[in-house]
């Protein structure tokens, strides 16, 4: 494309948002002409359904839900003066206990205040809570946040050494909607059985975020936790970092929660107009849909030149991948929806794998975040009258060039800087793009189904570990001898056996072929 | 497949090195029945080809290069005595380096020991010591490392602000072969400044590791930096770990850098033997073949489960990517090769995007790293006779298992522990597994023509900054004026411009469409 036509067709797919600083720009993608006359029936339906969203439908039929993460900010669009003053509420109480905690009114057991935060928690109960802290926390917070957001006892124990001496004054935040999420779990246990061996009562360190009634408020009101914050059934985990999931750990952190709501709210506003042309969030849709002929088949590849934003590819993996990657249509057609996302900083990744992106398999699309303000501190020269500032940016449009000239698109999206506010936009923004795109490809954008077949599958192996157990004996066995014992698999059994062999010094294999290994337990 | 056949299958794909306690499990890989046999042809030509790469063979011929990061950890295997001694005295003058900083024989200014170290260095000269740095630091180590991996002045300050008054007691250790990459040589300057600025001689504090007689060598030489180190011509970026580049942080932060070494060595004496059946890298690299059609249809999932492990995706997204992704093959036809790398850990990306993966679009594998010790402090159980790490196994295998019944392939690898022999074997097995994928698809995995176009795009950009700024009046003008005045293109222009007036006070914006848009400078 000519470079005149190019300069043409940026000022016509270049959209600003004047009050948010935000720039969106799409002249990079080459969707033909006539794209979005084409696509404006699905964009109709796609604006009808989250309108009907937004007033309060069940838009996630599988679950019978509401889906609510837009009123968490602005509760006044709440269907029900209920939901209304939960959210109001709830974003208040999150307002005092934080600062209750930070003036030490709620102190640690020693009288002084808490200086750290534990949070446990896996997915959404932690990639949004993960992505804020880093994109916004400075050395001047009040409040270090640590975070347990796995199942790996070697993962504990580093978490716990680094806050080594001052586990009187940690706080922990256990974060999970049932309680039932085994991680969250784990992680809770591991970090009581730690406090307690210090000589802490944890309860008097312990905060829950919870489903109101489920297992893990029972349990942290029974035992007398310093307090309970509800997670609202009409919220998903992925698009909960604007409820106490998010704002608890931000504000304890004394993160600009309210401004991070406000960020978000102002970009919702932008989001609900009903011409594309003007809207951030159907736009993106519309890109993803064109670059992978709405089936995915190009991946979308995060590159924010900026190190702040560089954990929001992996929320946005969750908030995209686990929306979108779905088996069936909302028709019940088979479908396997989804795009693949990945991603994590520029200039950074030009020296990892854009040299694939540029030459290799043209499999993606990329999306270039800006940022334009270089810095807060002071203004500091690497050449005469140039900044690292500027090689930044320079490489950011360098690469866009670059990849264009290859034929690859990319969309770029420009902000003024990272604060609360702008972090609320641009999650605000993928939030909708997502459901846009998910009504685009008519799937249920906010249910999880594929993940409780790894859970069930993972049930079965801890169901087994105990009878493999009762089953060895000195005398050795094999895994089929012992399969056979105790009516199993022979391949369950044998990766069982090598865990325990491998965790239990009282358990020995002899090696040898997994057919003929014999494995043994002494006393 | 029926389960007495998946029990078969998998005895009959199950690789293991009893001296490493690896396996390598292939038999959830759905490769057709004689699917070795026909690739026997090119496998036989990717082992011949890395026979002559370790003798010595210009195996990188675009750069007219050896290929020799394989004598890096036996350097016995040198083609000539002058590399063999460049390899073996450079690692005693690391040890012996680490050793004098340590106990404080090389001192901080103020005559106490260092404590931190700051490395400057992008691509393979930060991926590979972060990685490392991650997957083995304890609260234990020695010195604690941080990094200026970007261009970003942010990302800069934030780093810095961390190290906070410690920057007497901080060693900073400056990584590029040429010392001409430009985001390496301004996070340098950025560092230095801010030594001087807290009245320190930065020269004091430096170290560089580069290519002999480059830029940043002699710099480093004029400016009694406290010690130079090479990084040879043979060794390329994304296969430096095992150079000074990863031996001398990891040797600064305490690491066992031999058992590193060595655990390499073991696996390379594994990966050299040319029965396909019994070389894991060969095994690795026709599953992915089998997996992309050798042509990275599927993009490869990576998914440790074990916290510690959690950057080896990144490092093998430059890894693999930046190897095989390439337009070209070595006969000059046009390719565009490659395979996408992404994942984090596992369980926690269960509740990310397994979901998509185990119902989405099919256009991936996976690769399962399970670690079989749960952790080196004692046992903790979360439940009667079960573990959080029972937990984190029976999660990986229900995962594999999800996956495979939704005819979703995956690999698995399973190492005893996460130590730093098992690191450099995993890292050694990758690395030949790359360089066999690269011959079975005919391209040189040893350069990366590709990163120029950006770096030359980014300079067209940087070249114009100060014609703009020139151009800048208090009277104002639009982005194609200038463009105009200035023999630019207006949307480069016009970005620059955006950028300065972000930056610069003095500079501002009328808003507007792009093409109306004036902007002014104010003395």
């Amino acid at each position: 494309m000519a470079t005149d036509s190019l300069w043409q067709r940026f000022q016509k797919y270049f959209l600003r948002y004047d009050d948010l600083g935000f720039t969106l720009d799409i002249s990079r993608m080459r969707f033909p002409d006539g794209y979005f006359e084409k696509m404006r029936p699905k964009a109709e339906k796609a604006f009808a359904a989250m309108r009907e969203l937004e007033a309060g439908a069940i838009a996630n039929p599988d679950e019978n839900r509401m889906v609510g993460h837009y009123w968490l900010r602005a509760p006044q669009l709440a269907p029900n003066d209920e939901l209304r003053a939960g959210i109001v509420q709830t974003n208040e109480r999150i307002h005092k206990f934080a600062s209750d905690i930070q003036v030490g009114r709620i102190a640690a057991p020693d009288g002084k205040p808490f200086e750290h935060v534990l949070l446990i928690g896996i997915g959404g109960s932690a990639l949004g809570p993960q992505f804020v802290a880093e994109a916004l926390g400075t050395k001047r917070d009040a409040m270090n946040v640590f975070f347990f957001d796995n199942t790996d006892p070697d993962g504990f124990d580093r978490v716990l050494e680094r806050i080594g001496d001052d586990l009187g004054h940690t706080l922990t935040v256990v974060i999970s909607k049932s309680g039932g999420t085994k991680e969250t779990r784990n992680g809770m246990l591991e970090a009581k059985a730690r406090f307690e061996k210090a000589g802490f009562d944890f309860g008097r360190h312990a905060v829950a975020v919870t489903g109101v009634g489920s297992e893990l408020d029972h349990y942290a009101e029974s035992n007398g936790w310093l307090a309970r914050f509800p997670m609202f059934d009409w919220i998903g985990g992925r698009t909960s970092v604007m409820s106490a999931v998010g704002l608890l750990p931000a504000a304890l952190q004394g993160l600009d929660t309210q401004n991070f709501l406000d960020g978000a709210a102002a970009m919702d506003e932008h989001t609900r107009q009903p011409d594309e042309m003007q809207n951030a969030a159907m736009l993106l849709a519309l890109m993803w849909y064109y670059a992978g002929d709405g089936q995915g088949k190009k991946d979308m590849v995060i590159l924010p030149y900026k190190d702040r934003l560089a954990l929001f590819s992996k929320y946005l993996q969750q908030l995209v991948m686990e929306s979108l990657g779905k088996k069936h249509d909302l028709d019940g057609k088979v479908v396997h929806q989804g795009i693949a996302v990945y991603g994590n900083k520029g200039s950074t990744d030009q020296h990892a794998y854009v040299q694939q992106l540029r030459d290799g398999v043209p499999n993606f699309f990329a999306t270039f975040i800006e940022v334009r303000k270089d810095r807060a501190a002071e203004r500091f020269e690497v050449e005469e009258g140039v900044t690292s500032g500027d090689y930044l940016q320079g490489f950011l449009r360098g690469t866009r060039a670059a990849l264009y000239e290859g034929e690859r698109d990319s969309i770029t999206i420009s902000i003024p800087q990272v604060d609360a506010f702008q972090v609320g936009a641009l999650i605000a923004l993928y939030e909708r793009a997502v459901g846009f795109y998910g009504s685009l490809v008519n799937v249920n954008a906010y249910h999880q189904p594929g993940v409780e077949a790894g859970k069930k599958a993972a049930s079965r192996i801890l169901q087994l570990q105990p009878k493999v157990q009762a089953a060895l004996s000195a005398s050795g066995a094999t895994a089929e001898q012992i399969a056979q014992a105790i009516g199993a698999e022979a391949e369950d059994v044998y990766h069982v056996l090598q865990h325990l062999a491998a965790n239990d010094p009282a358990i020995t294999s002899s090696g040898g072929p997994p057919a003929a290994e014999k494995f043994s337990k002494t006393k």
